[in-house]
């Protein structure tokens, strides 16, 4: 799938997410996708006031929404709109703590099987191209009708 | 730390989460302390329609941030707002999708160490009862000066 | 499945561990099954001089195995012989380091789905009844014939 | 430190694990320390009988327990001989079912902080070059005293 059918596909089944620049002011997040390759693809968060944390920082819960909302587009963009992969299981490493910018989500298929693909997310600040965090996600794929 | 005392702390530090009750539309989410323990907490994330995902089901990052605020609220009730904890890991197993409804979370404190945390949290739908997730966390606890 | 036949399979499927006091110079490890219940199961491993760590601590493979293995038998009782659950994800913490001596293991299942099991484990060491690691782990189910 | 100097304090403090050659019955486990370098290490684990799975593939605990070493031996590399780091958790995702063969990890730091480092691990098997599992792991870092 090419990034505007991923953003079609994803205003479409996620209204609580704002991907592509569409006025929705009780949106949980907004998201961007940079880019979309074999395995991979990197997402932008903007920085926005609610995802601050004490001392400036940006929220835990913002993280975990980019890197699985990440994983979900790469495996999407593989699988096309067939049917809702679920994450069953996600595990993040919060590394440093990123001062308040936009974030940038570096995300890779390590498998991509019959019945569960596995990724990893690397979370970087935009400005200071400072790693801040790390996950790793499985997502149970529906079976093919 | 009494809930009457969380709450003042959390609503001074965590101005995103509404704690108490106090009107703000932008908040992240907003969540109750049902009641706090020997090394537990019992926390509520009540329903709301931004945190809906296809097919009706709640989102991955709402429970998230569930069980994280959880395991902080347990923390803080032992070390008191001496200073911040930090989360430096968190796995989460999404085990049954929930329906629409109000989450509980149960939170236990499996280590209580001098620098380091660990927790455990199971959450609930509030109507069903029914075992939705598990997570684990890890906090860094600061040393006191 | 009872225990009984628990330990015939594993003995035949698993000749590197030794489940049944079957004497194996070359086991890996030796444990045995307590009990098993709806849901449940308690494994115990002896101490051993090899799976000692500097500072006279437990190794953490050790306690992998045990918490892995334990897992695989709650499955397996509940599924019964039919095929081999195959472990895709898990996550320890250690929590307090454990004296040289047995440790028991108590395992739950969280979710037995079609496709996925999901269980934790909590072990314990023998003699003080101290809480030194908590794992959660997910096993993929193979599909019926 | 270099490898022979790693070598020789792995020998000293982990008998359990055979690192250079020394002939040891009761080993565990008998590794080898490929290369090291700024922030990563390259491990190997020949292949042999005991850790064998049903269906002639590796066993998770010997997975982990390469994985735990290679983030080890890159922490021990960069902090010296001065204490003891301990694993405090370790997230492993199985990916593919290995054929019969040794295994390559290389390990990387993610994060190498005062009191906490954080490294990754990727297993492949020697032959097939096959991404076999993925592993993130957690250790606390003794205070300088």
């Amino acid at each position: 799938m090419s990034i505007e059918e991923l953003l079609q596909f994803l205003d479409e089944h996620f209204p609580q997410i704002r991907f592509s620049g569409k006025n929705n002011p009780d949106a949980l997040a907004e998201m961007e996708i940079i880019s979309v390759g074999p395995g991979t693809c990197t997402m932008r968060l903007p920085f926005y006031q609610k995802n601050l944390r004490p001392g400036g920082t940006l929220s835990g819960p913002a993280m975990f929404a980019l890197a699985d909302v990440g994983l979900y587009v790469v495996i999407l963009a593989h699988i096309g709109p067939v049917g809702l992969a679920v994450t069953t299981n996600m595990t993040i490493n919060f590394l440093n703590r990123p001062n308040p910018q936009a974030l940038i989500a570096e995300c890779q298929l390590l498998k991509m099987g019959k019945r569960l693909a596995v990724g990893e997310v690397r979370l970087f600040t935009e400005d200071d191209n400072s790693l801040v965090a790390h996950a790793t996600g499985t997502y149970s794929i529906p079976p093919v009708r």
